[in-house]
């Protein structure tokens, strides 16, 4: 199990900087932009974890998750203009999948293991996961795209409560994080494979009123 | 005096989670989206204040404050398709300006607590009081409304100043605080009802001129 | 050194608040707005860093840094309609540059005395020296010149970089600093005085492609 995890960690790690830099360059960013996003992108939702959890953020202390995000930055840089809208690609939407599972999963056992409340278990699997995409967006001068119609930050929602169930039912912490990895990989799967997204207000408004 | 203070406590985490669930819904964001930005309007200026002051987040810690914003947003999603213009409905205002009295209260007092000088109790009430509208603002892609010209986190400082000012003359911490919140709502019930707004540079030199 | 360091510090201080607070009354921002802005231009950077080291910042601890940025956003209030464009004023940009070597070397040396590998090493000298200026272009709604095409935090990570290494090489943390604080000096001044900027990826493609 772990050294299954540590894998997911790492692809997701280069899967989430290779998004974050092609949208930087699509922006047309300056090399220097184009890393400090991808790398915000990778290591923003852990970092943004650590400080809730008030402990010095992993990513200062591990020149590894460093190289990976910068490994991800250098793929996009050589490779997203042989791509039709990179970041788009089967393969960058598999990677980034697998890194919302691993991330909502540390997220969710960091939570757990800190003895906090089912809110901050799934609080802490979102923001792990989804936190680096949404200061990705501000930096790029764009609202942050979980909060629009999509069916992705859902997916860390949805593992995070799965974790916390498991863990409620007292399965042992391998079990629960198994259980929340499969879970996000399931609803992203299916989310991207059926186009699932999340109704606004205004849509239920207009089928309440039909 | 505590009882009191966490009724207006209660009040305001439900009416600042309306007013950023209505704007999130004005924004079209879908139900996740108003949900984040609802709750971030109410929690989040509570946790930046916590994360200043090297603390792990209350809000992690209290499914009461939870439950409290999500109600805030229940009620935006049920009801603000009834209002025109539904965050600044008398009911909506009144709820908020309690909140802003109460969370400008308890930054101050983290403060003193805390043995910080002048600077970082009114800090802390400006943050804790109007740093959850700003993050909002910013999730929503606008800049934050209380840079621009209004009366609203000015009442924040003027309660950290005011807490301040009765905690050197000796009073004791209950009194400091009746006397924050007091001056809070007498600041913002003076500014709303005389449309109060903060001149701007541009404003003073005209005045200047002529 | 300590006190070269230190009036360097001021300066910077200083220089960055004028920036800052420039830009929000070119933004028309209130005047709380205004001094919002040139506060956290001046402490926004060394927050972020304390924040990242988990420690109480140091801005809510220091009133004489407070001052200091307070007298920057004053002058801008008064002297900054005087000038045409007015932060690309020589003295500005001056004061500006030695505030990027003093709060580099700030940033890395906290960083190496925490034990942080280098990337952390150079990534606090830039979150430390250009964190301010990226937060405060977030509030004022523009995406952070940064990241754009330019040739400004680039100087803090040469001095990063530069502090990282001397300190390998075993000289004394005054040597380190000094030699950190020359470098940022010289990469800008050379930087302004030639216009440099870094490419975007485009550029690249482009000058492949001829």
């Amino acid at each position: 199990m772990t050294d299954a995890f540590a894998v997911m960690n790492a692809i997701g790690l280069v899967g989430f900087a290779f998004v974050g830099a092609a949208k930087a360059i699509e922006e047309r960013y300056d090399v220097f932009g184009v890393t400090v996003v991808g790398v915000m992108t990778a290591l923003g939702g852990g970092t943004t974890r650590d400080l809730l959890l008030n402990r010095v953020p992993n990513s200062l202390q591990s020149p590894g998750e460093v190289a990976l995000s910068l490994l991800g930055v250098t793929a996009a840089v050589l490779f997203v203009h042989f791509l039709d809208d990179g970041h788009q690609h089967p393969v960058v939407l598999t990677a980034d999948a697998i890194g919302l599972a691993a991330f909502s999963t540390t997220g969710a056992l960091l939570g757990q293991q800190a003895g906090l409340p089912v809110f901050a278990v799934v609080a802490l699997a979102t923001v792990n996961a989804a936190g680096g995409g949404a200061i990705s967006d501000l930096l790029l001068g764009r609202t942050p795209f979980i909060l629009r119609e999509d069916f992705y930050a859902s997916c860390a929602v949805i593992g995070g409560l799965a974790f916390w169930a498991l863990a409620q039912i007292g399965v042992s912490v391998s079990v629960a994080s198994a259980g929340c990895a499969l879970a996000v990989l399931l609803a992203r799967g299916l989310g991207i494979g059926r186009g699932w997204s999340l109704p606004t207000v205004q849509a239920w408004e207009r089928r309440d009123a039909q």
